[in-house]
């Protein structure tokens, strides 16, 4: 697909671009797409009150859905921003925890049908407290959760945000091993 | 979060709308989100020449990423169209069949970050030919993957398509009950 022309039609943390392409009709179309610097989604691991594995999971206002939503912590990365750096920063931003080790489980494409956000997904270990100020966008209730128990949910379906259902399952199936 | 107005500055299958919003610093900030008509994801199930369960997956451009992606077969709804017949056409689109059955397998939230883009996802049964053309758009190869190892490499981190990694393990799940 040739990309005629681009322009950049609205920017934030992430942007609008409108592409002009050449389709297979052999007409231009114009299609646009969200150029974004990635994100980072977090698996804390901790335990419960028994000594079960257990996860940090977030309640959070989201602007888009016009409700709060019950997911993994989770940021964009500021441009530039190293991919560890931007998972320790929104580790200590949502939990106020930093990890002794952040452990990848894998790169996804959230939604390539309409941008090329990247999320990399680490299990994070070793939590001591180290609070960072949360950005003045976030609202956000922190939850101890039994990893058996979302782990259910993801497969089951009532956990209905994809980021944290990929990166639960794959925690999960880590720990296992 | 209050949204004091809206407007919309893009329109084609999804539309992005620019909100102001009055954030905790008590100013108005702008912040762009994504509305979407949805779409549906599809686990076609076949099996293999040797009898073993197996999924059509597909190899598509995805111009966002400017390159092909390895994932299932997916398609946005037509706005007010119903989820079982936009999962038929869709499909029938991308695969050349239809399926006698269509099992939910939940409901995904692909980027609540900045779109209310929902995805419903299907376990496709009993598939015979029935073709419809594809979008103009669509640039489109289809292959079978055993679902055992379809459902390794959703797990290790191989297949990278969200969508495609939770619909692939809730199907492997659903299909070893």
């Amino acid at each position: 697909m040739e990309i005629l022309e681009s322009h950049v039609i609205w920017e934030d943390k992430w942007r609008v671009r409108v592409n002009t392409v050449r389709l297979a009709d052999g007409a231009n179309h114009k299609r646009a797409v969200i150029d974004h610097p990635g994100a980072v989604v977090l698996a804390p691991l901790v335990t419960t009150e028994s000594g079960a594995p257990a996860l940090l999971m977030v309640r959070q206002y989201r602007l888009a859905l016009g409700t709060t939503l019950f997911e993994l912590p989770a940021g964009t990365r500021d441009p530039g921003e190293p991919w560890l750096q931007c998972a320790q920063r929104e580790l200590r931003e949502e939990t106020g925890f930093r990890a002794a080790e952040m452990t990848p489980l894998g790169e996804i494409w959230p939604a390539p049908g309409f941008t090329n956000e990247r999320m990399a997904l680490f299990l994070a270990t070793g939590l001591t407290p180290d609070p960072l100020p949360m950005d003045i966008d976030e609202d956000i209730v922190v939850e101890t959760w039994p990893l058996a128990e979302l782990a259910a949910m993801a497969i089951d379906g009532r956990l209905e945000d994809a980021k944290s259902v990929v990166a639960i399952l794959r925690a999960a199936h880590h720990l296992s091993q």
